[in-house]
């Protein structure tokens, strides 16, 4: 709905704007991760001043509260664009390896060889509708983009328009006031101006948060290019949750509690929402989880077109015939209150495509197995994604760890005894996964490690030190650890 | 020609090949990485017994000579499978992160997670047929995904197909004396078995190496499946070498004889020849580039198919219209002794597309360039590729210097002083490049950082320590260097 109401960006627009990211490529791989860190740091400092301005415009546009969403979120946000500094300021992404000259390397007479990461060049980042900082215009992608030197041209979300033509401006003044160039930041918005984007030569690499559906699109649009390019997209999780019956037994009601209040947290809006609770045959759970989700107000969706999408996949699962109901809300009742429904192990076996994909909103469905061989049947069935958790007793550990394998193959991040919805940030995480979850599973969306898809390794033979990027030369005079002859060699940062 | 004569993997046979891949897959998941460094030895043990059998069947299949070419190339493919079982037992490739609970942590209390890499699952290679040990189905590819712990299926290059299949039947036998899993190795034959297998759902990734038509057209088809897979393309590169002034009076005739000695080795079949030398105007090196181009025996090429490009593709840059003749073979002279055109830099400019590709064979341009402004143009004009080299003086860095971003741009390794073809394997190797270098511009091909492409990360969040995969353990048993709480800790290990 709202897509139509969006000026589309002229192409002329659009031809400027990326021609200033191509020009600004150049000065920002000329730039030192020092400078980089700076400019992330003001550009934290922008937007955490402009969060009484900005946030009300969020609620405006997204239906998303105040509390307790969209001021954490922006925290969130802000100590991202730090953390990127100080990945920054820590080096390590660089990855720097020297091998001195060897004439008796086995292989024959090795010449002095050396690598390290420059950056890719103008990346097009596709933000996300449900987190309109954390993964918007100041979020994860641009700051991993802008921190590996990349210069990025921005696709403004359909469900935010004003908030991220405001974010690009108290970004791109914070940016240019901390030294970077011209060009680094900017936003272009309509369908057609995305896919234009996307098609042209001077975009080195895209990003994309958001439906299969879009995103696939998108994914081919880059793969057809006369010159295809990465493409990063993150499409959706279904994020099974398996309980064991010891768990159930020590603590059922916890359990059921936290399922509802996680799958129905920002009106199931996430991508790390539980989507399949499995549970063992006679938990005894119904009334609990029942209660649990009668007592979830109805939430606002963030737009309309996204509420639409919901009805029909909610509607699609709940009148599947090997689905029974849990809890529904009553026709009367606000449409964007949770449903919960209930499918046997083999059942849902059976009708896995129909069952087992995402449905973005507050539906979930509870899967109850009746022993092992159907727990299995059901991971075998399962589609890979963003996680899978476990809920288990300590002493269940023997348990576990033969269906490790099963789990692992179908995630990259799994939870003990916790809920997927909330990803925090720092150097392990992994937000990532097989398709659907990515395109790119090798990489992660999320966390430090990120900005490893904005570069690209140059190895430099035989050259003179002084022609040396810093980081390679011989006085290291950055103080990064580096690999030496192939022993890692500690710096003098920490 | 020899497509046609190829019995083609009937679809039963593959079926079967690839269940036993990934049938392979979750056993061979759970090795430690000492475990598969004992297959990459015995491996290596195997090949390097099996050479007076292989080399001589190398040479009847690829009319490669046994020296300087056949036993040289099977030392470094025995190097390349012992090199990666040292990546293994190093075990920095696991990049093993720990990020224990942190309540303070700025964005909200953080959880303990921690992040080591997975294997993808079944790999399909497409092996090269220009190195038929290095590039073939002992080679880069396969060495690199055994070590990651992905099964392998390779489909054997129709050059050398008797070599393809003694190859496969050395290293199963190896690897299964070794403890590897059944299925870790196979090979299918023909181009359709090729396309039958990218399309297998059970296939997580898949590589090739060889000309940009026929690997663009797998690079679709993997992008087209439903569940799209990564796709490790190299399709070539031009290599372009520049030559400053200061370089052509210091040592003009050691250039020039370097140059034609890199352009015609191996019959010029090498995805690092140098096929542009850029050389200033009045470079007076006319004479001795042509003696010692004639000078270069004629030599067959590896096949009727690659001949018969290499004719079309020589006789297309010859009779441009901008191009001048500095030497080629007479009518009747064996039609493989090399040819080397020239053309003017403005010329090059306006005629990039026609004279800026690859030529697979021995062919090479030089582009005489009168000033700086000529020099930028041509490498504006440029096509990204894998290698670029520079030939200059000591004194000359203030005049390189400027260039570097140019070049920078252009490939994945840069030379000084040295010529493209020739390429070490040590941790700093980078074989890679923007497309059409390579469809994966932030990875390499060969060399030890080469395993990254068959990895994925995967995090673990609030595990006990007892279910966590080793190197994330908190007693560190196999004495990994490892990232903790940000801080890299030195490992135990040398």
């Amino acid at each position: 709905m709202e897509d139509t109401m969006i000026a589309e960006t002229p192409r002329t627009e659009i031809d400027r704007i990326i021609a200033a990211a191509a020009a600004a490529a150049e000065p920002a791989a000329a730039t030192t991760p020092a400078e980089r860190a700076r400019w992330l740091h003001a550009a934290a400092d922008a937007l955490e001043q402009a969060g009484d301005e900005l946030i009300p415009l969020a609620a405006r546009e997204t239906h998303l509260p105040e509390e307790p969403r969209l001021r954490p979120e922006l925290v969130r946000t802000v100590f991202q664009l730090r953390l990127f500094a100080r990945v920054l300021t820590d080096g390590e992404f660089l990855d720097a390896t020297v091998d001195h000259a060897d004439p008796a390397w086995p292989m024959g007479p090795r010449p002095d060889i050396r690598r390290t990461m420059i950056p890719m060049g103008p990346v097009l980042v596709f933000p996300a509708g449900n987190f309109p900082f954390a993964l918007g215009v100041a979020g994860h992608d641009i700051a991993a983009a802008l921190a590996a030197g990349c210069p990025v041209v921005a696709k403004a979300h359909p469900g935010h328009p004003e908030l991220s033509a405001r974010t690009r401006d108290v970004l791109v003044e914070a940016l240019t006031v901390a030294g970077a160039p011209i060009g680094m930041l900017d936003i272009v918005s309509g369908v057609e101006a995305g896919v234009t984007a996307l098609r042209h030569p001077d975009i080195a690499a895209a990003t994309f948060t958001g439906s299969e559906a879009g995103g696939r699109a998108l994914f081919d649009i880059a793969a057809a290019r006369p010159r295809p390019i990465p493409f990063y997209g993150e499409f959706g999780s279904v994020n099974p949750v398996y309980v064991t019956a010891g768990a159930v037994r020590a603590r059922g009601t916890e359990i059921a509690t936290g399922f509802v209040g996680s799958f129905t947290l920002g009106a199931g809006q996430f991508c790390t929402k539980p989507g399949l609770l499995l549970l063992p045959v006679g938990h005894g759970l119904d009334e609990t989880l029942r209660a649990a989700v009668e007592s979830v107000p109805g939430q606002a969706m963030l737009d309309d077109r996204i509420a639409a999408a919901y009805r029909a996949g909610n509607e699609r699962l709940r009148e599947h015939s090997a689905v029974t109901v849990l809890s529904i809300p009553s026709p009367r009742d606000d449409p964007f209150r949770p449903t919960l429904l209930r499918v046997s192990a083999p059942d849902f076996v059976k009708a896995a495509e129909a069952l087992g994909g995402e449905c973005f909103g507050p539906t979930s469905i509870i899967i109850e197995y009746a022993d092992d061989a159907e727990l299995r049947a059901v991971l075998g069935a399962l589609e890979p994604g963003l996680t899978v958790s476990v809920h288990a007793e300590t002493d269940e550990a023997d348990l576990v760890r033969p269906l490790l394998p099963a789990l692992t193959r179908l995630a990259g991040r799994l939870i003990w005894n916790g809920w997927p919805t909330g990803i925090t940030l720092s150097w392990a995480q992994q937000h990532g996964g097989p398709y659907p979850a990515t395109t790119a599973p090798a990489f992660t969306s999320m966390g430090p490690a990120a900005i490893a898809r904005f570069l690209r390794p140059v190895a430099w033979q035989g050259f003179p030190d002084t022609l040396l990027p810093p980081e390679l030369r011989a006085s290291n005079p950055w103080g990064l650890a580096r690999r030496i002859d192939g022993v890692r060699v500690q710096g003098n940062i920490r």
